[in-house]
């Protein structure tokens, strides 16, 4: 692996005041950090306590879901106009002429400390599905909820509480509403949500386009895995924060600018690409950077490989993730570090894909990352994506901590 | 409570022979017993093991979900163009003129031992809110899947097939398509499932208009909580068998009953409901007949109260029920006890009620019962139902082991 400059290094972008903006009140209640005593919950109440795994992290790893899920006689596969298991949404044409469902549904475990910050994480990680088929706007959402059967009603009430508002306040942000679902009782403090929309075809993106020469777009870094884990390890006063010799103020840091970018709607993301017309598109979650790239180049028409040449990671994630496993915790150099409410992938040429990067930057004052490209495949080879055997480490530095907050939405 | 003949009582119903039809395949199956052997399970695997809690019998009590709904600053109602939440499904205005979004979710624990008829109760169940609001015809599903993490490999794999070719043979009979999903590994097995429709207004039924001098009318008996729960402890020689001196012959008729009328899908009685144009119409799950009839009748535009006169009953499960906790076990004779894809409540005029019984129990073979009143609210008395004080119970013999199968579709 080489480390070295050019047009992936990231200066802090400067960002306008406008403390109304929805998103704005997220990154401020991040920043305060939380403390249970505020809500009226015993010190040391820990959230991601209450399961023994993490956001995304909680999937049934994609070669034994593959396999899972032949019983449905479908392999993964672009849905336009068909079919489409294990690519993001699902695409069903109406009775009604020009019209499609498109819809998707997901679920998982908490992942930080904070049930409003998770309530918002989790609404912002199902819209991400309609947003990875350039489907910007969402008419209904459904909210799942496991609650933990081990909870006071005490914790019950105000942990589902919180979790509602967040919930609740990211569909508002996203334009759309919350107008059912489902509460059981379980082991797990299980959490998640249904987004739904009826588009024509105009309203989405045909993500199968992808060919030689586009450039493969990330809108937000990756190493949510190694943030959020080593946050725990920091809460829980763990060894490994001692083991590993991590320094707690930045682990801090790293942990808040993730919970920014996972609240972070991909919604501008699918209106630019949309406005581009990029040639393909999905969101990167559970199966991190290099297997939604691989589900994601495998649904193309053309004959093609996705090659990813660097990886843009959160600041100081890369240190831990060195200092774990043999030099690759979490497998973050291999590209199968999950990542929960992860950016868009998205596919452009090149030309266009500057053009996209600008316009989202400006609107969003985030910044964007351009990691890869797409090659032809050599006669007989299967279309897949894989990692550049030289690839570049990109340190990310957070936006939130150096400039006027918040951001415009 | 007394107990005396009239229309309520049950004759065994002869079905035709008709080999081909979906859910005559599921009873043969449910006939014949599940045996963990014939799958390549270990003898002694039980399905029902890998949760603490069983079926809709697992929700969030209800007068706790009221109150933690408050967050979202609505209370159940039912979504006429509007917005509903507790009421089954819920049903939003599109952008699109003309068209409602209608769509639910559900999910819970097993509750029978054979993962494939699981399958098939997981697909009925989440599509009888659908029928509930009388839509006959859904547009997707989706799969929500928990994999027990305490599941072997082998188990994890046999388990899981099982389980979505019973959901898939569900959605296929119910002439619809299971084309996305998520599967995430939890501490419980964990099964449900989202069905969406787009209709017009005159695919759905207003079942807000019941007035006095309606009756209730329900599809399937009741009892579904003693029958799955005492058939566990026939499956585990649980000690219960022996304290309350149950009949193991019986017990393992009444689950096979039950069993058959959860895999039972309310499609035929929401068509029938929109054809004879009910006033009101709810399913019953789990907060048990009472629950939902109070639901329903809180949410109608008349001040009415609904009456409950007779309770319909799976054989043998009265019996039961009195032999338990002081002799109202599950609260079966409270309204209570909690039904997994259970009947649907047609709230219809006296004289159109009995057209409607007579056409569903043709269409079907298998009974349907008159439960109920509906009568003026005193003044200053809210809408809401109550039991009868001296009501009836009807015991409901078994159709499936005295006659040919299976049934039409």
């Amino acid at each position: 692996m080489s480390r070295k400059g050019g047009d992936h290094e990231q200066q802090p972008v400067r960002r306008m005041e406008s403390p109304r903006s929805s998103h704005g009140q997220a990154i401020a209640r991040i920043l305060k950090t939380f403390r249970p005593e505020d809500f009226d919950l015993e010190e040391g109440f820990l959230l991601q306590t209450f399961t023994q795994m993490k956001g995304c992290g909680c999937k049934v790893p994609r070669p034994i879901l593959l396999n899972l899920l032949k019983t449905f006689g479908a392999t993964p596969s672009v849905a336009n106009g068909g079919v489409g298991i294990g690519l993001d949404s699902c695409v069903v044409p109406l009775r009604h002429p020009g019209l499609k469902l498109v819809q998707t549904t997901d679920f998982f475990y908490p992942l930080v400390d904070d049930p409003y910050i998770m309530g918002r994480i989790t609404a912002a990680n199902v819209l991400s599905d309609l947003y990875a088929m350039g489907v910007s706007e969402c008419d209904n959402m459904l909210m799942l909820l496991g609650v933990c059967k081990d909870f006071s009603d005490k914790q019950r009430d105000i942990v589902v509480r919180e979790f509602i508002k967040g919930f609740k306040d990211t569909a508002a942000q996203a334009g759309t509403e919350v107008r059912g679902g489902q509460t059981v009782k379980c082991p797990w403090l299980l959490l998640g949500g249904v987004a739904t929309s009826v588009v024509t075809d105009e309203e989405m993106l045909r993500v199968d386009r992808a060919v030689p020469g586009d450039v493969l777009i990330l809108t937000k870094p990756l190493g949510g895995q190694v943030s959020v884990n080593s946050y725990e390890w920091l809460k829980t006063n763990d060894v490994r924060m001692r083991e590993h010799h991590l320094d707690p103020k930045k682990v801090l840091r790293a942990a808040q600018q993730a919970m920014e970018q996972m609240c972070r709607l991909n919604k501008n993301a699918a209106i630019f690409a949309r406005k581009y017309d990029a040639h393909a598109c999905t969101d990167i979650t559970g199966f991190g950077i290099l297997g939604h790239a691989d589900n994601l180049a495998r649904a193309q028409k053309e004959k093609v490989r996705f090659v990813i040449d660097s990886l843009p990671i959160i600041e100081y994630m890369e240190e831990v993730a060195r200092a774990m496993n043999g030099g690759n915790g979490f497998n973050l150099f291999g590209g199968t570090s999950a990542e929960t409410s992860g950016g868009l992938l998205v596919v452009l040429p090149e030309d266009t894909a500057e053009e996209f990067r600008a316009e989202l930057e400006k609107k969003e004052s985030f910044p964007t990352f351009n990691i890869g490209r797409v090659i032809a495949a050599i006669e007989g080879e299967e279309n897949g994506a894989c990692m550049n055997h030289r690839i570049e480490v990109v340190p990310v530095p957070s936006s939130i901590h150096s400039s006027a907050i918040p951001i415009n939405e």
